[in-house]
């Protein structure tokens, strides 16, 4: 059977920041979506899709799994979601969940699922038996392309979704590494890196680029997580960075952030981009030294002539091909991972 | 009642790498060592105390509590230690654990552990409750040195302990700030930050700098854990970097070794000092500009002679002060601290 979601966003399905899973998911698995919980926006709808306000009411449009859309600093359960995970488990929904706090943690919860015979999903729970990184990634037999920031929540993964898509589209073996939640709700597998122990970040990537190649990709986008100069995520970026061994980067960056986002004691401001070029090619391992191929810009805040000029500038800035893959299309950027591929 | 300790170290005694927490306890609480456990050198002794070749026979010496004195990669426990463990639990002594894989969850020994009344502390277990930095780490009103390196098990904890130790000798209002197992038995405090949810690697190290604040230190001195470089353990290194904020950096190296040990997939090389010191610099936040205030050298596998030379040379490189703390004293490393101190 396949996947008939409700997206719990109760509160935040109108908030793009911690909506990040919900839109993800209407992005890149519109048709798998029946409907969108939340109660202050019942009765609209989002891409197409009808907002409810209680699990109830989504019923008659034939629900078979409730998603966890939000995603909260830290990732805690907001206290007023757990009336309505009880409701999704009681109505026979299994439920997937993104969040540092586990379902399958909460024992009435637990109990609940077991009793009416429905899953709880915790996409963030590492698998058993993750270990510390031992060099299989260098031996991985494709070409790695890793997406990085100037921040977080500026679109890495929909960066390497869309130059997987456009890949796919001229027949390429190309595959999509998820690494985070979102993309792992909308590819059907991989490992949240933010949610293993520290010490296993680059055996988790190191796991993902080997199982990437395993599934047939000859071409693998790994989605990017947070960003080097992020004072709370920058941890993550890096074992993320060496553990999956890339021979390529595309450098993502939101026109008009000046400063990181969601960090305190700050302000945090972003670099040039030449100097976060430059910063990330020297943190490649020297025996496998990645070099930027590309810019992929978010111009979503821009009129279409100033995204133009914009991309321009990067262009010109970095000596880089530059583009925004959503707004005018992934070709350019796809032409520019291939000329630099190795 | 104070701790005597019964270290294990079952085949691992005489190994310099393998042996690192045995040796740290060693070396900074030797007074509260009884015995160290290791069939395979029986009879012999390390640093005066008595390698003895089973519990039972380290039981007249008086011993209160175990502790695991080795950390093997990736942190697993060898199965022939469980046998070892289930006959100190059985004699009454508690145990510390320092490995990723937790006493704890070994019903088993948990159960036996209750019924005798001891205590199994799992060092790396993360605090709950931990969560993502919150920038209370910028807020911190004391001097924060941090140690970095350019390889693991250098010897970066011990130069932390060093200075610390000259800082207090001078009357410094100094304290130690632990942030792995081995650090960690010897101050009786800290978080191994290698063992916490990766999202939350710098949230770890911000409690530690807020937590060696409020114990009364004016300068303190954090472990520091891995290397940027390392393709196993950067993430981390990167997170503890940006988490504890620190003002001023010492840079470790063991003198001779020219390639990162322990990592698969290489040779990986280590960059010239001068390059190191660089990046350490770039890699600082922009709202805490930390500076490498010298180099802490490991001189131990040369002569006398050739110490003094390379250390002679790493100054000119650097243009930094350099010394080996531990075999010429840390008195230079502390005036360059203090004289860069903000």
């Amino acid at each position: 059977m396949s996947t008939r979601y409700l997206l719990l966003a109760e509160g935040f399905s109108g908030d793009p920041h911690y909506g990040k899973t919900m839109r993800g998911v209407l992005r890149y698995r519109r048709d798998d979506v029946v409907a969108i919980l939340d109660s202050t926006r019942a009765g609209e709808t989002e891409d197409g899709a009808p907002v409810v306000s209680s699990v109830e009411e989504a019923l008659p449009l034939g629900p078979n799994t409730a998603l966890v859309g939000v995603a909260t600093q830290g990732g805690r359960f907001p206290p007023e979601w757990i009336a309505i995970l009880r409701a999704c488990v009681e109505h026979g929904l299994d439920v997937e969940n993104g969040l540092h706090v586990f379902l399958a943690d909460a024992a009435e919860l637990l109990e609940l699922a077991e009793r009416r015979g429905v899953e709880l999903r915790d996409l963030r729970r590492p698998p058993a038996e993750l270990s510390t990184a031992t060099g299989e990634n260098l031996a991985v037999d494709a070409t790695i392309v890793l997406t990085v920031g100037s921040d977080c929540a500026i679109g890495k993964m929909t960066v390497s979704l869309e130059l997987d898509l456009e890949a796919r589209r001229r027949g390429l073996r190309s595959v999509f590494v998820p690494t985070g939640q979102t993309g792992m709700a909308i590819a059907g597998w991989g490992i949240a890196v933010d949610a293993v122990v520290a010490d296993f970040i680059a055996g988790a990537a190191e796991r993902l680029v080997v199982e990437g190649r395993s599934r047939g990709g000859e071409l693998l986008w790994v989605e990017g997580q947070g960003s080097l100069l992020h004072p709370v995520y920058s941890g993550v970026t890096l074992g993320l960075y060496h553990g999956s061994a890339p021979h390529l980067l595309v450098l993502c960056h939101e026109c008009g952030r000046t400063e990181i986002e969601g960090a305190g004691g700050g302000p945090h401001p972003i670099p040039p981009l030449p100097d976060l070029v430059e910063l990330h090619e020297r943190l490649a391992l020297p025996v496998r030294p990645a070099r930027v191929a590309a810019v992929a810009l978010n111009t979503s805040v821009l009129g279409e002539a100033e995204a133009r000029t914009a991309i321009a500038r990067a262009a010109a800035e970095t000596g880089l091909p530059a583009d925004d893959p959503v707004r005018f299309g992934a070709s350019k950027l796809v032409d520019a991972v291939l000329a630099a591929a190795p």
